[in-house]
């Protein structure tokens, strides 16, 4: 896929990099949306793309609206072939016949599309976002220096490349003479070792991924001999995470940005004035989405009614918007959302969010996760940021739950880290114990009615919480309200998920 | 001046920054062309002003061709005012009277033009070099990149901001939030004094400056605490210069570039396999152009005959062309010389190269500069890179001399360090020591056929030797040629020289 970065490009086509994740269905959507001409599968995937392909198969003979299927390409394993094929060709193979004198496409527009890149989209049909060489370009540009990333990084995929072409780090690699390295599996021990090995100094990845790592087994860990940079992104690290990652030799960079913006659009620049504050002071510096990358024309939070900015004082909310190249040139084959996305030349994040005097942005949350009690918004994230304080939750969200009083009510959803020192697998805890904890940490209309305990929150594609999933949860907890107190419906949730740890 | 960066551009003007060691003449040439409606004078230099607009009424009355002078605003020191003027403006006084609620002027046209620079012009009018808000910000990104010049520097000003628009690190500095050291002169004192107490990470200057900081008295000395981060171009650093300023503290990345290209086009990007081998073999790696820098579209070594690419044997020489956004739109009002500097799409640089193996330019001369020697092209460089390596050369210029047998021959015009050990304060040589240390180093055909020795040598506002004025001395020698022999012109310009110092 590293490579496709490049070939597809050179060859004046179109990057359509899919997500493994993704289930044949999904797939055979995005192929007929995207039309695409060659399809590229890695020998590891070849039975979901064969069901991908045959789901689309089965479309054509039913409407004969897919005029044919795209040509495919088996990606065997370079160092130990697998002879896995679907179809004949093979890519080394088909490398090994081209031709080395090919002359690289001229980019003639340089806002021609570059890729195609479809959103997960948790409660939709994916949208496919449309990058522009243009956008790309100083996109990539400006992550590379957004991160302060020198020459020669030697860089570790844990961020997929399929999202947001690996935040143009596919790109930025090149740009700076690194050395990727790849592996298959973001398992602990894979991650440990190739640090290890290889000197990693920059990895990207979503929070989720701390956990992992400071999750390993003590087996599993490996000496981190030099600082390794991660830039992160996807979901604010709650502060206590960012404390507990950076104490075992990583640096973090947090920044913000989403597919529409091709990857991040805004970078918490550290400064270096901020080094002598207490470190939980400098976490909550970090858990800021920061300012505008230098490639991103504008940034602004605005009161999305009147499109006025919102003032400066690190509390009034507005919407944040974005304007520049590296927003995304449209939904491909979908002008009404584009239309919908763009308002007055800005693009509109959906996320809800704050200025800081020092002109720092604060998200509060996705603007369709704000939940609205007796007339009082409250930030879900902020709600969340106080939770995962609590030394036994993993993870947690708070999504809306339906509230006869105030209209809505906030509902928490938590998983449990592991007690390595007793014989169960978890810790335990009491709802009791976590409303505790939030009344000390929160205003009382803030803190949630109900603590939900899960094994694990329900997850896309892209590691990232489905609060769609919890909410359809939540309301239907209200709907048996009539039969049991929400503490009995707790202590089911409770029992059934010690249940399933036996 | 760095006020001026973004305060013109702002109000939607262009800037045109000029050298302040051009004569009263050029000046008023470059006012003329440029129709510059304000005229900013720093109060140093109000006498130069003062007469450059004496010249241009003065033309004005005679012509009537220039319609109005500018309006001329005198910059005070802002520390100790010394109520100069030259009308009744005063810049301080004027910004306290400005709106601070203006709303910059917004580009309509990325193309717009955003500076004007005038090039040195050793041998004719000046020209006006013009650049787009486009190319000096995609220059500006890739000067930050090239140099891996990270979040909030600490800059000191010893390249000028009019030498290119301080090759774009007037915008550079201000985009990673630096501080902005300035000095009003380049004396070793000066600059060892500021780098010791503001803690610089950067410089930019040509090699000349390295001679300044080298030639630093004892008293003048101030202890580097971290090591300086120096952008050198203007001219290839001779390896022995760049020994001796690394071992001192200074951390060297050397660049090329011309005005026509918004400053730096190539940098020689350092790898880190180098690290491992002899300083000596180092020093030559870095002494080479190197590669393009991120925003220039292409770069190449080009027989201008065919306009086919050179092979990159690190032997073959052509003339270095570029192509890109940050090259300048063109010369102002001068279409003539535009579509000169320009063939194929490629900007002609002027300058005579090679492409090595690995890809990295070496300039081998000015096409200018290149000596024919019976139908040999010798590279002046090549013969001044010896001369440095001289332990008491402090500069040489070597310049074509017309010879009765071979057409021209090399002659070599150099000035001596001082040795402050011994009362004389230079140190002496002979001649044909000088010619025996460049017989043991070069082919017989390229040894300087005469060494002529000055205090200093010519060099023009921007610090570069003076070529021009060499090869008129050149050509006199030869023209006495009748009179004396060789040596006795030596000799003589050996007396000259140690009487002046007396």
């Amino acid at each position: 896929m590293y490579e496709m970065h490049f070939a597809v490009p050179m060859a004046g086509a179109v990057l359509n990099t899919i997500n493994i994740r993704l289930d044949p269905k999904n797939i055979a959507t995005i192929l007929r949306h995207s039309e695409a001409k060659i399809f590229f599968v890695d020998y590891e995937f070849v039975p979901k793309a064969k069901e991908a392909l045959r789901l689309l198969m089965e479309e054509k003979n039913q409407t004969e609206q897919y005029s044919s299927l795209p040509l495919v390409i088996v990606i065997d394993d370079i160092n130990s072939p697998t002879g896995i094929r679907l179809g004949e060709l093979e890519y080394e193979q088909m490398v090994r016949h081209g031709n080395p004198n090919y002359i690289p496409e001229e980019i003639q527009d340089e806002w021609s599309p570059i890729a195609l890149n479809y959103t997960s989209g948790t409660t939709s049909e994916p949208k496919g976002v449309v990058y522009s060489h243009r956008g790309a370009y100083l996109s990539t540009l400006s992550l590379i220096l957004g991160w302060e990333m020198g020459s020669e990084p030697v860089y570790l995929w844990t961020l997929p490349m399929f999202h947001c072409n690996g935040w143009t780090f596919t790109w930025g690699i090149a740009a700076r003479g690194g050395t990727n390295i790849c592996i298959r599996n973001t398992a602990a021990s894979d991650i440990y070792r190739a640090i290890n090995l290889y000197n990693v100094t920059h990895m990207c990845c979503a929070p989720i991924i701390f956990n992992i790592i400071l999750g390993a087994k003590a087996s599993e860990k490996r000496e981190i001999k030099t600082p390794v940079n991660i830039l992160t992104g996807g979901a604010p690290p709650p502060a206590s995470l960012l404390e507990e990652i950076e104490s075992i030799g990583f640096h973090v960079t947090h920044a913000y940005g989403l597919t529409e913006a091709t990857g991040p659009a805004l970078v918490c620049e550290w400064q270096k004035q901020w080094n002598v504050l207490p470190k939980r002071e400098q976490s909550m510096l970090k858990a800021r989405q920061g300012v505008s990358v230098l490639t991103l024309a504008d940034v602004d939070v605005k009161n999305l009614k009147t499109m006025e900015s919102v003032v400066r004082d690190g509390e009034t909310m507005g919407e944040i918007v974005l304007k520049g190249s590296g927003i995304m040139m449209g939904y491909f084959k979908d002008n009404e959302a584009t239309a919908k996305a763009f308002g007055d030349g800005w693009f509109r994040t959906g996320d809800v969010g704050v200025i800081h005097k020092d002109g720092y942005l604060e998200i509060k949350d996705r603007s369709k996760d704000v939940i609205i009690s007796g007339g009082e918004n409250i930030s879900s994230v902020e709600v969340e940021n106080v939770l995962y304080m609590h030394p036994k939750i993993l993870e947690a969200a708070v999504v809306a739950m339906p509230h006869p009083k105030w209209g809505e009510s906030p509902c928490a959803f938590v998983s449990l880290k592991k007690n390595d020192a007793k014989k169960s697998d978890f810790f335990t805890v009491t709802e009791d114990e976590i409303i505790g904890h939030c009344r000390k940490n929160l205003p009382h209309f803030m803190v949630p009615k109900k603590v939900v305990f899960m094994e694990e929150l329900p997850k896309n594609g892209n590691n990232k919480i489905q609060k769609f999933e919890l909410r359809v949860k939540a309301k239907s907890f209200v709907e048996n309200k009539n039969k049991k107190t929400n503490n009995q419906v707790n202590q089911n949730n409770h029992q059934i998920l010690a249940m399933s740890r036996l």
